[in-house]
């Protein structure tokens, strides 16, 4: 099914069955790597601040990459947890939408700004 | 279609673009925002080193949303960069299988091992 | 000694002994320690790009204080790890001088730029 | 002066004005720099969780020179945004002994034990 995250998971999980690397894949150890990665990704937007279009094509393609390698270890700790990311993840939605109504949001201030 | 990454990720487009939230969504505080949510991620796993069944159901909630905020990041920076995430997923992990031969990858010294 | 680094790291040192936390400080944990408080640091910058005089009192006080538990962490990963950091900075500082030679340092192309 | 944060400060100052470096300098880039320097720190103890003496020569090596370049952004942070590192330290310090005091601090929770 295009656009599957359980697709996805399933795939990881094989993956990592197949290497024997479930030992290292301990929640810290997870929680860890998708620190590490997303490090990985903000590289690519460290010294600048590009429009979209203002990157190449290899940039999107090494940026895709490491957006994947974020994913890849969130879904890994979803299994190893027992988490449901896609239901957390509607849940989250659902409580946002009450959290920032349309009205206050549109005036609030950015952490930053 | 439950599990859909693009359903989630058009539910997130529409959440930003009514709270006019788009001017801030710049590519480069996308990829610190994936950061920060996955450092607030970490936090649940700071001091010790435990099970997946040593966690609460109630952190395991929190682990959960967390979790999702580190995605939904990742999401929109797919939409402001044009990325689509599942493909450069399922890329990466055809990738990985190259790079990573089970005989090899089987007594691969790990980073920090 | 105004200034410091080794009078910073042994008031640290001592502050975690009295508190008995000194079986937390594992290194792994130290070292996620820093990256925690690197994203809290990072949150203040998150959704915009101010220039130094844009920030107010307030906000550099926060500032220097999540820059303050970067720093003691990083000292309480030295005093762990037995790594003098001050001859570590210079080291780098030095091995810096002959990896970017000024000539060649003004122009190189910086990451994400 | 050994050991002195002013002294490595300066000299990281100088060493950004003779490559022409300031105008990357942004404070959001360097809050930047600094957590993917912390995730490089990271990356050392990703997979398993060490004891001090475990970790060979080479490794701390390596291990010190990532907390140098941690150490390094955070004193450009602190050269652009006119911050005493080492006075905001200080002040923290203090902070910290009156929000912890050692009988309570002894048997407090801490984050995901």
């Amino acid at each position: 099914m295009k656009g599957s995250l359980y697709e996805l998971q399933q795939q990881l999980d094989e993956f990592i069955a197949q290497r024997e690397w479930q030992k290292y894949h301990r929640p810290k150890n997870l929680a860890m790597s998708v620190a590490i990665e997303a490090a990985e990704l903000m590289e690519h937007f460290q010294w600048c601040d590009k429009d979209p279009e203002e990157f190449s094509k290899e940039e999107k393609e090494e940026i895709g990459e490491e957006m994947a390698d974020v994913l890849h270890y969130l879904l890994r700790l979803a299994s190893v947890m027992d988490i449901d990311l896609y239901e957390a993840s509607k849940k989250k939605i659902a409580k946002n939408h009450k959290r920032f109504p349309v009205d206050i949001a549109k005036t609030m201030k950015k952490s930053g700004c």
